[in-house]
């Protein structure tokens, strides 16, 4: 099983994420647990390029360094781990490309779907959308550190790519589950728990 | 005026870019010279992944290495010197694509083509491909330096770069000039200088 973790800035993956690897640890499940940008032998150079506000990165620049680390990181980190029948989990995958660069740089949802098809990748079988408001979202992440090259983009940017999350989640409704990412990380993670359906 | 230098490994054209350089400083013409991969802020990061022979790359992560490079040369360099009304001689461009990932890692022509078309680049208005045999440009590559990763590649994969070239020659005759690189490299730029027309 494949599962994927989506959501804008300061939604709390990382908290529920780390929830989840004390759960299948405690039930002793063999769990695999990656994210993008960055986890393949070539992500940690593309990550610090994709975080790095600095720089004036073009649109095409961007969704082509992230299409570059999922090759990289599918070829060499999430099909040979479903392959091997274990469960994998990333922190962030396909969603986020549709919300961040289809819609938040306005690339279009048609185009990244067609390099997606034609690049053979595994779909997720779950995934779990972290939703709450911009505001919120900034506020929590700004607590945390300073902000990375996309944190700091405009409200209008990160509101652009809340709504594409939810427009995914209109069209998705059999794989995505939806939460409400304002309750408690503990509600949170008990809606997760209660979905992911393992006993 | 866009102007590109094509070829397999060791085809001369670092040789003939030079000679265009003098020609053109002797004529007190304003070029600017730049090269694929690796001309952008950014250009030199992707430049050490994609040339260290020590990285298992997939196709496409290194077709899409390649095009973020492309993207963000282009905004940052090409773009602004041609609107300058800049000479702009590029040692590499969208051909190498098509030869390279598009023949050598059997992505496909059309599949290049359609993002190619999708990012608005600015064409070649003239196209220098030098052509020779593999064994020669490998015999001459070799000599230079240490095989990076596109160099190492088997004699086949170079034969079907080179047989791609030729293939998009005779469909673009009006924009490139193939010169057959086994001549001396003082008639090689003889035959380039004869068809910049630039008196």
């Amino acid at each position: 099983m494949f599962i994927t973790f989506e959501g804008i800035e300061g939604s709390g993956k990382t908290t529920q994420i780390n929830f989840l690897k004390d759960f299948f640890k405690e039930k002793s499940i063999k769990a695999v647990f990656t994210k993008e940008p960055g986890s393949s032998k070539i992500g940690g150079e593309i990550r610090n390029i994709l975080l790095n506000k600095n720089l004036d990165l073009s649109p095409y620049a961007e969704l082509f360094l992230i299409f570059a680390d999922r090759s990289q990181h599918v070829e060499e980190i999430i099909k040979p781990n479903l392959s091997a029948d274990f469960l994998v989990i990333s922190d962030r995958y396909i969603d986020s490309t549709f919300a961040y660069q289809g819609e938040g740089r306005s690339i279009g949802h048609e185009e990244i779907s067609k390099i997606i098809k034609k690049m053979n990748l595994p779909l997720p079988d779950k995934t779990f959308l972290l939703d709450l408001p911009v505001s919120e979202g900034l506020k929590r992440a700004k607590k945390r550190a300073e902000f990375d090259r996309f944190e700091s983009e405009e409200i209008a940017f990160h509101e652009k790519v809340r709504n594409s999350y939810l427009k995914i989640y209109e069209e998705n409704k059999n794989r995505i589950i939806k939460i409400d990412a304002m309750k408690s990380p503990n509600k949170i993670f008990d809606e997760i728990e209660k979905n992911l359906e393992i006993e």
